[in-house]
């Protein structure tokens, strides 16, 4: 029994190659998870085993795929950035798009005991979608993180006054929405001080910034000249490497410890110190204090 | 603290709509499914368990996705098909895909411990990759489905008399190899048979077949104008729902049980018998027996 | 010198395949016509000389291109019709769409003295874009002819009434659109009839139907079964041709003499009597009268 | 008569947008030139009436389109680069190109009896076709450009030994072909001045190094600093312009005068000292001399 007369089937698959030399940036979003939060009574405004769940996941993500260079996550969405020089895949956005997204849900699902041992997941169960998102610059990269993180900034400040206005105000969700409709991030600030004695300055880093993820090594000291900052040196042809080479790169990325922080990337900072993750080129193994 | 500077990073999402009437193949395959296979040493040349749950995560897709009519799965591949009518996420591609994936992933992971209840999942976890395929004609739907089903066929024939030959005659890979080299389908049934005295016809039908996952509603006595070769019925714009209607059908096919058979869809009989498969319109319920 | 060192960025072409089994529409559009039509002086509400210097430039395009089954124009715009067995080019959708607009344009330039023999061409040159669009059905194709021709119908009626007001009313352009503000087709009638003595009926069909373009063989009696009904028919795979036989069509398909005709083919008749444009397998030649 | 029924089929157009913030280089190629060139006996192996004619017809469409910042022509092709700012048409692929290539071919058939006065063009016309790519960095376009410059000196170097062979060698076209097998450019320059007494170096620039078409300002000395190689410079988000800005410098780009040079751009020279093709700013209008 030939298979031959039904082959002709597979012309109908389309190529869907990423362009090359581009950042990729594969973002996923809970689906359903307003409900999905109900259903196994987060915390408002943040959930703290929720967040830390979604960075296990992450981080995950990071140890099996040494092409992420970086991930950055709040709330129920995650972004994964692949280098522009990734060819993983051949650079098949759905075959990267659903690998990260598999992954992803797989270790959401696996890993929720750990974080959540008095609720036992029942159906339907949690689930991601995802799509890719192509960058042509490092510029246009980092803005699209700092448009993330200015997001959970805005996001995380509205929600903990509104949260606040109810659980210690007594309002209820309607009049919460009242109170803070037209207000600014200043006005925001004035009522958790003023009429709760809260300083939102004060509160943990990792609903403030969200959490990014990356492979850690020796930081480095900041330059006016630091390639952060670069296009040119992190573009240039002349740092193409063998196939040798970049396998080697390959390992010893695999090496470097995955950690999560919650700090601001917005600045150049956070780049210029750490050259390693825009470079893709391993840094130095940190020594143990 | 405005978002709108970094904003212009939303532009750079490209659409990825599938084009209308057309049939949405999604095939999701096993990522390193031999390495794992291997790891948790599935039985050779089949794994009923690993079936099983193959199965019992296909069916999940169809409980809580209506637009999935069909699915078929084989070894560590499924293809789930939604119908040329769907309007699901607008047929967003990486949508539709990572839906799949994700939830696909979700209940294999959290399902194993029911089908593997002695081999507790470690790091790497299982995961899937897939991807997205229209076929225009249901002529192009069913000779996709059928060449899954001969494939099957083919693979399960071969992979049957190679590890007899290994198992119960003694050889080692590369002799069996080499034994079933340039053979056709009849040798390999006369190897079983004359020198294992198996036959291959009493092979059970899972691993002969396949499983198609589908929802069962009252079988339909074939006609020779049945609707399941007819392009036209299935595509005329007079059964063009409204939608309410469009809504209450989608809510009677929640309804209806969904099921997991062994049988031969090459043939018309199957679809003429079904033909709530590719009209996607309810079919009447079962009467319990 | 050797060009290896640049060829790299070959790899930045994407392929832009169009599905397999699908009807091409390229539809192609005069580029700011608005202000060409004045700058030549075109008769309104239709220029005769125009319209026909557009025919005579489609009709090359079915002469050159065996591939095209049918095309449709009307005022600046054609489509043209590849069949759903196309596979010119491999249907890589820049191509077929610039190789029809280079050849629309290169023709309407090179044949305007013949029209337009008073008024030479400066420049800018006219010129025309194009898209390809895609249809998975025969039916969905004569939904799109169809929407083209009522489209032709409903501009030609309201101009041919606004033109009048102002030629024969004496009225300006803005007073004409006022009074047809809100008007249906049998207020226009009257207008054309009551104020001007005019029957839109007796106008040339040229402009009330626009023209179809296609290669011409004897017509055939319709019958209740005939082909232009029937998807299936026209998507079986039985009626795939050898490559000496789909070679032999083209040549037979290259004799048929291109026609252009200004008649219905909304209703059924059209495509009945002629099956030959949707199956794309040659007629019976005309005999000569 | 409402044309509503119908309009359903718009829905099947699909979008096609090029990625923000990439070069695009739009690359024409004439339809079957080899049969053309002998049809109208281009002179070999290069015509210089053919070469001026592209030209011409390339240099009225950097005129028209001041989206074009520079243009390259070889033989029967041309590439055509929109800058990475460009928004024309939103940046819709088939938009654009068709857009180019109608122009093209519109100069190409009107401008051709200036050229060939008297060898009136018969059917079929002469065609182009072409393609969108995209470049995401300078380094990226230029190495395009490069790989064209490179690839009209390796052909024109084997097509003046390769005509020399025959129009003065008394070979044929197979002897021309077997001397010339294996052999590098230093044995195709030796072959020239020893058995011809022809300096390579001596033939004209336009077919050395092919025509490079761009808006033409005061030249600049080029500084180590430059902003040809700069990316950072090219892409840094404050060069944003307003509108209004933006039109006015589209203005100006439309009053520089338009110039076709046969230049090496290889170097960094070309693009350091016309700083204005990459940054698309218009430069220092030049003074008579």
């Amino acid at each position: 029994m030939a298979n031959s007369k039904y082959e002709y089937v597979k012309s109908f698959e389309q190529p869907d190659l990423l362009l090359p030399n581009t950042w990729i940036v594969i973002r996923i979003d809970g689906r359903g998870f307003h409900k999905f939060s109900d259903k196994y009574a987060f915390k408002k405004p943040n959930d703290r085993r929720a967040l830390d769940l979604m960075n296990a996941a992450a981080e995950r993500v990071l140890i099996e795929l040494p092409d992420v260079v970086v991930a950055y996550g709040i709330s129920d969405e995650y972004s994964f950035v692949l280098h522009r020089s990734c060819t993983l895949f051949e650079r098949r956005s759905s075959k990267l798009v659903t690998t990260i997204v598999s992954m992803f849900s797989a270790y959401y699902v696996h890993l929720w005991p750990s974080f959540f041992p008095y609720s036992p997941l029942t159906f339907p169960l949690p689930g991601f979608d995802g799509r890719a998102v192509q960058y042509p610059t490092v510029q246009n990269l980092r803005d699209y993180m700092s448009w993330r993180q200015v997001d959970c900034h805005i996001n995380n400040l509205y929600n903990t006054t509104f949260w606040t206005l109810i659980q210690q105000g007594g309002m209820d969700a309607k009049a919460a929405e009242a109170e803070l409709a037209g207000t600014l991030a200043a006005d925001k600030n004035e009522i958790l001080f003023s009429r709760f004695g809260m300083n939102y300055n004060n509160e943990p880093d990792i609903y403030k910034k969200g959490s990014i993820v990356f492979r850690d090594y020796e930081l480095v000291e900041a330059t006016t000249s630091s390639p952060a900052l670069n296009e040119e040196a992190l573009t240039a042809p002349e740092i193409a490497l063998s196939k040798t080479q970049a396998e080697k790169e390959r390992k010893a990325r695999q090496k470097a410890k995955v950690v999560v922080q919650h700090v601001d990337f917005i600045k150049d900072d956070f780049w210029e110190q750490r050259p390693w993750i825009l470079s893709n080129r391993p840094g130095k193994i940190k020594r143990e204090p």
